[in-house]
């Protein structure tokens, strides 16, 4: 067995996706229990220049999906930023996770040394397929599920390591 | 080329140090321009039952530095949680690289399949190293780097997702 693209990829952020959407579900408990308006967690920021949670969880799906059409050199369908609830949130990402079950692990695995083209800083630039993931999409996807989760822990959301991390 | 182990554990990992360090040399000029006590940021956190932000680095690089040496089969140097200043902390990081510079790519290509053994939740566990790096090492990783920024920004530093993801 090589080390699989495909794995270090669409598999590792499909499963990060599902603990977003966990993160969303406490979310919407803790909301209901302290007779919280949902909006106010869905608003919520870190700083007034930082994205809200809504949005945080709308790009971290949208770093998952680039990311696999990008390795798989096929065209990402484009989702709309109009979710105004918890449960229009998990179905964006759970829509997400659906293309990501249209991936095939052969159109994936091999990209290591494929070119992918995109636009970093405003400036066309090409990395091949294993800079790509470890030095740019990584860091973006962490970056906006991590961002969620501090956003709902800051705000006394009952979040642990182990929704982050996921069953093992 | 095959997709490497090495490059996407060892390599990335040290990649995101460098980035983390540069938070902390943002971090502390802001006090200093300020006039705040360094400690003042040094011991924010995100939510009481979270840990401050020397705390995040700290687990930041001790990830990185138990991963690689999980994957290439040795034994990490153990460091004292000790550091009470942004450049004993930088310090901290720049030991933690200078360790995973001795690990030599042939170390760790190939563990994809070999049997890392760890504790999770307080049972011993063993994966693969391919699993051990994508749904439990990254998860881990990324959460304490994004934390110790998402810190610093709630507190007013200026930084930026570049100085997240770092030069391409």
């Amino acid at each position: 067995m090589a080390h699989s693209m495909y794995q270090s990829s669409v598999a590792t952020m499909s499963r990060m996706l599902t603990n977003l959407s966990g993160f969303l579900d406490k979310a919407e408990a803790f909301a209901a229990a302290k007779k919280v308006d949902p909006t106010v967690l869905l608003e919520a920021r870190l700083a007034p220049d930082m994205f809200p949670l809504k949005q945080q969880v709308r790009i971290a799906a949208d770093f998952a999906k680039s990311t696999a059409a990008r390795l798989a050199g096929i065209e990402a369908p484009k989702y709309e930023d109009n979710e105004k609830s918890f449960g229009e949130l998990k179905a964006r990402i759970a829509r997400t996770q659906e293309f990501l079950r249209t991936i095939a692990p052969a159109q994936v695995d091999g990209s290591e040394t494929r070119d992918v083209s995109l636009t970093i800083a405003q400036k066309p630039a090409v990395l091949k397929g294993e800079a790509f993931l470890h030095n740019y999409a990584y860091a973006h996807f962490y970056f906006h599920v991590a961002t969620a989760y501090n956003i709902l822990r800051h705000n006394g959301v009952e979040l642990g390591k182990r929704d982050f991390v996921g069953p093992m």
